[in-house]
């Protein structure tokens, strides 16, 4: 016989009756009753039952009786109706079976490591990424590819429709350790060479602008060999464009409409449109974060005026610190016990917020352990500052600026979850804008690019570029939705003058600037016409789509946070053959996988 | 002034005379007539030629005065007529111009290393590597890249909606070093553990099918450490699918489906359908190549046994030598001078075809060096064989099979080419099936896979597997055309046994086999479908569509044929600290840039 299916696993229904269908796929469930046995077949289209009856042919009564789970058979034979009462009102099939005239064995299978249940698998976490594709069979990571595959093709339509070419640009490009580190491949042709994978298409997106593409578009393959967070994988994907003889506001009308379409096409959500749009000190000011969750308020307050012109000695040592003093309302929430507020300022602890109080208003007035420090008049300005009402609370902290707003982005995300604010199935989408062009790095020696150093400074703040960097504003669009930051872009530098001088500020010397950037000041100097891009990353726009939050989830052969394929048992050593074509030593390490 | 254009270069007509309209691009030419200055303003859609005049706008006309070759400008000014007889009918903007009467200079230019001439470049292929984006500008590369977007999306379109996946699968591999070298990546975690660049997604696309993913797609990255040869890049892209139940026919049918869909969608040619079929072993006795141009006849013909049976001790060496003689009829050929008759027997020499002959078939008789050889009949009854007429020649060869075979496959080209038999605009598909499974190594040896070590052999040739594995033919399809290998694929082993005995006939060791393939062996054995698949070069595809050979000209950022990019100068050394966090020597060198 053929194994060609007529049909998909899950399709065949009462109109199908009578009619001869070849199934193919694996044996989930067998049930043997003696005379009768009953075989779930499954693909990933669903699950049909098979009944294989000896007086309807005993050779496939034979290979219905030896089967186990996981073998892979394909079978001809008749749709029937089920008997009454055996249907089975959870199988989209439930009302048919398949008597088996014919079948044929395709593989054998060993027993799984574990159960293929669709609904749930207890297996370790490790086990299934080592058999990545029993667990695929399961369904419902097969479920998130198809949504992957979704939203790389309504992209991929989106911008095309709007006139921006795919270009695939290289992946073995050179190093430019700005930023994060660079997975190396060691040239064989050219000893002590090496190509890097590139951390993003940045410089050949920038060169397809000087070259007249106008518009560029890719969903590139993007490598960065940092020790991985939680939902960072060393490879991952972004969808990646950049248009010439345009404005910031352009690109975020343009990618307002290509989210529009994206949700309402990939899960029927509208969002609201236009998008709202915060700048950087305003969006830290109140949520604390540049990656703020709008899908509740519980704004922050700055409330240091309050505290210097108070009475209160309470937050004083905060503000004669250089500290701020900041407060969220939160409504309802005099119902929290003295147990959970002390556990809402523990949490804050290892944050630094040290100064910490609480204030309810009940109907009878004012409750706090803190009141005490205050007049009644000064707690009356603040309930008022504050829009607080009987029945709310007011959470105070003071620290150092950054530490305050730390924690109290902490505090909000945590009450939102404690307080059911939060709808799973709601979308708020928010540009943050006009971020810094530069930051101080951790040591606090020199300045680094807050995004890189291509990212054209805000005009007005050019004047203040060599005397005052760190208040000057980038041309910048940070795109964060649901608290989780998923595309980020900017005008670019298209002047080589001004390129140089950032470098300079950055303190690249001039051998690292003509080393690793000089093609790229070089191909500057011919005619670059003004520019900009974005770049979205895949997997997290996927994550919030499907509502997960783990990037494992949405990635087909994912790594491990160590970055290992558990699967496949890579990275593992090669031979010596390999590493003397390449004319390099590698130092002697045990074999992982051993 | 907003540089944001209404228009495209390109775009305007008469019938947008009067109208203000922005556009903005790259100064091509500019003309100075005095009290007018004329530009050609350009961008990848066009050109329109601007005027600049003093009494329209002065500050205008600073700019245009000043304005050099690939500066970038933006321009407001108004759609006039031309004056007659200075319309441009050369131009689809050549009615019209614009009369500028504001004009913003976007960024200055140095002059270029060589003129962008749309129509001819005559720079060295080093120098418009190393200036790309220059070359880009120029026009006919960006064509070329919307021609490979059109691909990609024409085919990303076609296989989803016959139920493909696109599925991405992981760079950052494991070396599984058959057939060519790997890409290696060294592991900064764990010292003396390499990942490997994929050289394409088989195990991969063979593990989603393992996974219940049933069909699967994907335009893959592909890498390998070659010596280039014209036509290759370390780095490459091919359309990469697999599909589960199924059987080779459905592959091809599909296939011939989405060639016919693609070649009318990106050039509107009609393909002739169905895509004919030929067999290895005819394939080249017939053409002497598994990869024949079918766009000609000149087929060649076995004469083994006329040369047995004839009087003439000719070609009675190579015979008894064990060689084979064919021969090749070229209709009209005996118009040939002795000249061009002996330079195709010298094209023949380097292949190795030591014995040559050709005999013209004129009205009066036969004339030939190697008549006398031949008895009349004899002669009669080739002539007839070989469908001779009056005008005809035919060109005789011996020597070992291959040889007279890569020869006669040399010479049939070269005969179509002079003879003008190739209409350029024309495409000949065909799938070349049945190769064998195995060949002998070029130390002969051992085995080596033909295609790779997971192709599944004929069902008819099974029972010789282990007593006579070279006469063994597998169950692949390769498709050609025009003489170029584009795809290639085949069933797949879903056996675990039989690929397991594959393996040990590639003599691989079982360590090589558990340390290489181990996994890929261990996951067979849960339930594995049969399944097969094609891949599809993408650049090869391309180029065939534009009609171009060099394969430089499809990709957006080539390589040399050593590898390296010439444009952003990799590879290149990197920094002792990298070097050090990878816990890897490199052997000292020059660093090729300097």
């Amino acid at each position: 016989m053929d194994y060609r299916r007529t049909h998909k696993g899950g399709e065949l229904r009462e109109k199908q009756v009578g009619e001869e269908v070849t199934l193919s796929g694996w044996v989930y469930k067998r049930r043997d009753h003696g005379q009768l046995i009953f075989v779930d077949l499954r693909d990933r289209f669903g699950i049909t039952q098979l009944i294989f009856d000896p007086d309807c042919s005993s050779e496939a009564y034979q290979i219905g009786f030896q089967a186990r789970s996981e073998w892979v058979i394909a079978v001809r034979g008749i749709v029937t109706l089920r008997e009454r009462g055996m249907e089975n009102p959870k199988l989209a099939t439930g009302k048919i079976e398949v008597r088996v005239q014919e079948c044929m064995l395709l593989s054998r299978a060993k027993t799984p490591p574990f159960s293929l249940s669709r609904d749930h698998c207890d297996a370790h976490e490790e086990i299934r990424l080592r058999y990545r594709y029993l667990d695929m069979r399961r369904g419902p990571l097969i479920e998130n590819f198809i949504m992957r595959h979704q939203v790389m093709k309504v992209a991929r339509a989106f911008f095309d429709v709007h006139g921006f070419i795919e270009l695939t640009t290289p992946l073995l490009g050179k190093s430019t350790p700005e930023g994060a580190r660079d997975y190396l491949v060691p040239s064989r042709i050219y000893p002590a060479h090496f190509y890097a994978l590139p951390q993003s298409p940045q410089l050949f997106k920038q060169l397809c602008m000087v070259g007249g593409v106008d518009r560029y578009f890719q969903i590139a393959p993007c490598f960065r060999d940092e020790d991985l967070r939680a939902n960072r994988q060393p490879e991952f994907m972004q969808i990646d464009l950049e248009m010439s003889f345009a404005y910031p506001e352009d690109i975020k009308q343009l990618i307002n409409q290509f989210l529009t379409t994206l949700f309402k096409e990939c899960i029927g959500y509208d969002l609201s449109s236009p998008i709202r749009e915060i700048g950087y000190q305003e969006c830290v000011e109140r949520y604390g974060t540049d990656r703020p969750d709008l899908r509740f308020d519980l704004l922050l307050h700055r409330l240091d005026e309050w505290i210097d012109r108070s009475q209160a000695t309470l937050f004083r040592e905060a503000r004669s610190e250089g500290g701020v003093i900041k407060g969220v309302c939160v409504k309802g929430g005099s119902r929290f016990s003295r147990r959970e507020l002390e556990s809402y300022r523990d949490s804050l602890l290892p944050f630094g917020v040290c100064r910490f109080g609480w204030i309810k208003r009940e109907e009878e007035g004012f409750v706090s352990g803190v009141t005490k420090y205050f007049t009644q008049e000064e707690l009356e300005w603040l309930a008022e500052k504050m829009e607080m009402r009987a029945g709310d609370l007011l959470f105070l902290g003071g620290a150092a600026e950054p530490l305050v707003n730390h924690g109290f982005d902490h505090l909000r995300r945590q009450l939102a979850k404690d307080l059911g604010l939060i709808d799973p199935r709601d979308y708020a989408c928010v540009w943050v804008t006009d971020f810094p062009l530069f930051e101080l790095s951790q040591e606090k020696e020199k300045l680094q690019s807050v995004h890189h150093p291509f990212t054209h400074p805000h005009p007005q703040d050019l004047v203040r570029l060599s005397t005052n960097p760190l208040s000057v504003r980038s041309l910048s669009y940070d795109l964060v939705i649901n608290g989780c930051e998923v595309g980020g872009g900017s005008q670019r530098i298209h002047d080589q003058m001004l390129q140089k001088e950032i470098f300079s500020l950055l303190k690249l010397t001039d051998e690292e600037i003509s080393d690793q950037f000089g093609f790229f000041l070089h191909a500057l100097q011919y005619g670059t016409p003004p520019h900009l891009g974005i770049a979205f990353g895949l997997d997290r726009l996927i994550m919030l789509l499907l509502g997960t939050e783990q990037i494992r989830d949405v990635i087909p052969f994912p790594k491990t946070q160590k970055a290992s394929d558990l699967m496949m048992q890579a990275p593992a050593p090669v031979s010596a053959e390999q590493l003397a074509g390449l004319k390099i030593v590698a130092q002697e390490a045990e074999n992982l996988w051993i």
